[in-house]
C-alpha cells in the first residue's frame, strides 16, 4: 500500500516519534571492559581520542590541546610534550575525534590505546558505545588538563588493577543492565551527570558478590579492597557508565530521516557543537555555552577555560539537567537553590517531545524526565537544552562546577540546514513549544 | 552565684533547650551485636517484650496478643499458642513493655532472650538503647503478628548467621558511628523510617572490607554471601539501627527538669501514649492515631489492626515525617504527593523547638529538620507529631503503610500533668507555636 503524500510537518512529527521511541526504549547494558586499543573501532597505537566536533590539531588550543599533548607522553609516545607537539605537527600521533570513534569524553575526554573502556551496548537498537575510566576525586586529573606522577599513577591503578578486576567480575556475571539501575539511582537523589552517588553504590552492589568470587588469594583480595575503596571514596565512579550508555541511546536514535531530535552535543576548546537526527554526520557548530557556576575555593568565573566536554549526551537521553529536579544534593556541589533546579527541569518540556517512561523524577510526582530535544522548539522558544557540569581551570584541573546554556547560534545552523534538505516546515518555525 | 529567680515560663524554655541540645548532639554509635539476654537490662529467658507503654498482659488483645504468644512459642516457652497464654495467665511467662528494658520494637515489637539485638550507645550522654532486627519484606513477619515455618525459619536464620556474621565483623571493625551515615541517606532521599534504602546500603558498605575479611572459608564466605543477599534485598534493614539510634538519643534527653519535650511516644494495641522529659516515667495515654494509609491490593482502612510500634521514637529525633521532604520516592509506598509530603514537614517546624543541625533537608535548601516536640505548642497549634509507618493487618501481616496523625487526648493529659507538677506556664498555653 502506497504511503499517502505528507507533508514536512508531519514527517518531522513522525521521524520524531521515532527517534524518540528508540531513545525511551534503549536497554543500555554493560558487556565487556577492555583497553580502548582492543575495541573502539579505528583506535589505533598512534591515536589520541579528545571531545568535541572534529578538529585539525591545529584547532586546539590551551589546556585541551596540553591534554591531547599529556596523553602522547602518558601513552609513551612521545618522551616530553615538547616532543609530542612535533610528533603532532608532523601527523606521526595523530588526533581524532572521540565522535568519530562511537566514545564520548568526560572534559577533554582524553583517550590513548592502552587505556581501558567500558563498552556499553544498547540491546534494543544494536548500538555499542564507549568510555574510558573515572581518574579518581583529585582536582588535577588528566581530563581536566592535568599531568604529573599523581596523575600517571592514578591512570596505571585503573589500567593495572580497577579494569582487569572489574573485567574478570563481568567475565563471570555476564552483561550488566544499566537502565533501571540508572532508572533507581534517579529515585536516590542522582540526576547521572553530575551526581552518580547512589548510581556508584547501586553499581557497587551489582558487583558485589563477584568481586567476592575473585578475591580468592592474597593478591586479588588486595586488588578487589582496593577497588572497593576507590568505590567508596569516589561518588563520581558511575558517570563513565552513564555517559557510555546515554552514547550507545544517542546513536541509536541517530540518522532517522527527516527527524529534527539532536542526537549529539559536544564542546571542544573552540566551540559548542550538535548533531541532529535527520541531519548526518555534520556538526552545527556554535560559540561556547554561558556558564552559571559555583566555583571552588580561591577561583571565579575568570579563571573557568573550555577545554572540551561530551558528558552532556546524558542531557539528551533525559537525565543531568534534565533530571535535576531529582537530585536536591547536587546544589551543595554546583550552587542554586531547589526551587531553581525544579524550575531547570521544568523549562526543558517545552523543548522536548517526550516524558521518559522509566527515568522518573519523584519530587515531580513521578512525572518522566523531558526527553528528546528538538531544534526548533529551541529556536522557537529561545530556550536552550541546560547542561550540569564541571569546570575546568586555565592551569588545568577542576575548578568548580555549574549548569551551561548553550547559545542558540548552533540550533540555528542546524535548523537552517535541515530547511535546505527538507524544506521549510512553517509549522515548526512558528511553533511555541515542542508539544504545542 | 546564686540563680536569678525565674518564672515557669524561662525555666520550661531553658529546660527545653538542655534537651534539645542533648538530642541534637548525640553521637550514636553502633557498639555490639548480641541476644538480648545477654545485653538488655532485667531481660530473662522467661521474658517476652513487647511495643508501647506499659500494660498487664490481660490488657493485650487481637493481633499484639498472638504475637506475645506466638514469640513464646518461638523461644520454646510453651508448645502451643494455648500453652502459651495459660503460662502467660499464670505468670509463668511474664510480658514486660520494651520501654521499662531501654527497647525500642517495631510494630508489636516482639523480643525474647535468644533474639539478637543491635546495641547502639549515645557516645555523648552514655545512655545505651537496643532494637532487634529486621525479619525480611515479607509481608508475613512476628513483629507483624504472623507466624507460621518461614516466619520462624527467618528468624533462625537471623539468629544464627545474620547476627553472629555482623557482631565478628563489628568485633573486627569496631564501634560505628551511626550520626553521619544517618545525615548522609538523608541526602539519598531515606527519610530513614519508612525509607531507609540508602542507609542500608551506606550500612552494607561501611561493613564491607570486614566482611571481606571474615570470608576466609568456605563457610563463612557462604554467610556472607547470605548476608550480602539479604541485605540487596531488604531496603529495610537499617531501620532497626536507626530506632536504636532514636531510643538513645531520646533517652538521653529524658529527665530534664522542667522541660516539656515529649522523649518518647508509643503505641500498643489499647493506646498511643508519651513520656515528657521533664515528667519521670509516667506515659500519658490516649486514643490511638487517625490513619491516612495507602493498602496493598485488596486491603483497606477496615482491614487494619494497632497491634503496638515504637519506631515512632524516629520523628522525635527528627527523623521520619519530620524529614518527610527528603524522601520524594516514599510516595510509592505511603502514597500522597511530594507537595503533600512537603507540606507535612514544614508542620511539624510549628510544633517544635529546633531545626536538626546535622539532619538537613536538601529539597528545602539544607533546612534542618524539624527537632523536639513540645507538648505545648502541640496543643496550642492542635497540630500532633506526625509519623510515618507500616500498617498492620486484622489477620496478620502488614497491609499497607501510611501517615498517622496523633490523637491530642496524651498531650492534654501531660499538659495537665505538667501543670500540676511545676504550676501553670500561662504563655505556653496561650503560645501560637514552639518558636513564637
Amino acid at each position: 500500500m502506497p504511503s499517502p503524500v505528507m507533508d514536512i510537518s508531519s514527517l518531522r512529527q513522525r521521524a520524531n516519534e521515532e527517534a524518540l521511541r528508540r531513545i525511551v526504549e534503549a536497554e543500555p547494558v554493560l558487556v565487556d571492559i577492555a583497553p580502548a586499543g582492543e575495541v573502539v573501532p579505528g583506535m589505533t597505537e598512534e591515536t589520541i581520542l579528545t571531545s568535541g566536533a572534529p578538529m585539525a590539531w591545529e584547532g586546539y588550543t590551551g589546556g585541551q590541546r596540553r591534554a591531547v599533548l599529556y596523553g602522547a607522553v602518558h601513552e609513551g609516545l612521545a618522551a616530553t610534550v615538547e616532543d609530542a607537539a612535533r610528533r603532532l605537527d608532523g601527523g606521526e600521533i595523530r588526533v581524532r575525534s572521540t565522535q568519530q570513534h562511537s566514545c564520548v569524553g568526560s572534559v577533554a575526554g582524553i583517550y590513548t590505546s592502552s587505556m581501558p573502556v567500558f563498552v556499553v551496548r544498547d540491546e534494543r537498537a544494536g548500538t555499542t558505545a564507549y568510555c574510558n575510566f573515572y581518574e579518581g576525586k583529585s582536582r588535577y586529573r588528566l581530563n581536566y588538563g592535568s599531568y604529573d606522577q599523581e596523575v600517571a599513577d592514578s591512570l596505571s591503578w585503573i589500567q593495572e588493577t580497577q579494569a582487569p578486576i572489574l573485567r574478570a567480575c563481568l567475565q563471570d556475571c555476564g552483561p550488566i543492565p544499566l537502565r533501571d539501575l540508572m532508572a533507581r539511582a534517579l529515585r536516590l537523589g542522582d540526576e547521572l551527570h553530575s551526581r552518580n552517588t547512589a548510581a556508584t553504590m547501586l553499581f557497587e552492589r551489582e558487583l558485589m558478590p563477584w568481586l567476592f568470587g575473585l578475591a580468592t588469594t592474597e593478591t586479588t583480595r588486595s586488588q578487589v579492597r582496593e577497588v572497593l575503596d576507590f568505590f567508596s571514596a569516589n561518588d563520581y565512579t558511575f558517570l563513565r557508565l552513564g555517559m557510555a550508555a546515554a552514547k550507545a541511546i544517542a546513536d541509536s536514535a541517530h540518522g532517522v530521516e527527516h527527524s529534527s531530535l539532536v542526537t549529539g552535543q559536544v564542546l571542544n576548546s573552540r566551540e559548542y557543537a550538535i548533531r541532529v537526527s535527520g541531519l548526518g554526520d555534520t556538526w552545527f557548530r556554535g560559540e561556547h555555552p554561558q556558564l552559571d557556576g559555583k566555583f571552588f575555593d580561591g577561583f571565579t568565573a575568570a579563571d573557568a577555560e573550555w577545554i572540551g566536554g561530551e558528558s552532556c549526551f546524558t542531557e539528551l537521553v533525559g537525565l543531568g539537567a534534565m533530571a535535576q529536579a531529582c537530585a536536591p544534593s547536587l546544589m551543595q556541589y554546583q550552587g542554586g537553590s531547589y526551587q531553581a533546579m525544579v524550575e531547570h527541569t521544568e523549562a526543558m518540556y517545552a523543548i522536548t517531545v517526550g516524558e521518559h517512561p522509566h527515568f522518573k523524577i519523584p519530587a515531580l510526582d513521578f512525572r518522566g524526565t523531558p526527553v528528546g530535544v528538538d531544534i526548533f522548539p529551541v529556536l522557537a522558544c529561545g530556550v536552550t537544552p541546560l547542561i550540569d557540569g564541571g569546570l575546568a581551570g586555565k592551569d588545568g584541573g577542576q575548578i568548580g562546577a555549574g549548569v551551561l546554556r548553550p547559545h542558540p547560534a548552533a540550533f540555528a545552523a542546524a535548523a537552517a540546514a535541515y530547511t535546505s534538505t527538507y524544506g521549510s516546515d512553517q509549522a515548526a518555525l512558528s511553533s511555541n513549544g515542542a508539544r504545542s
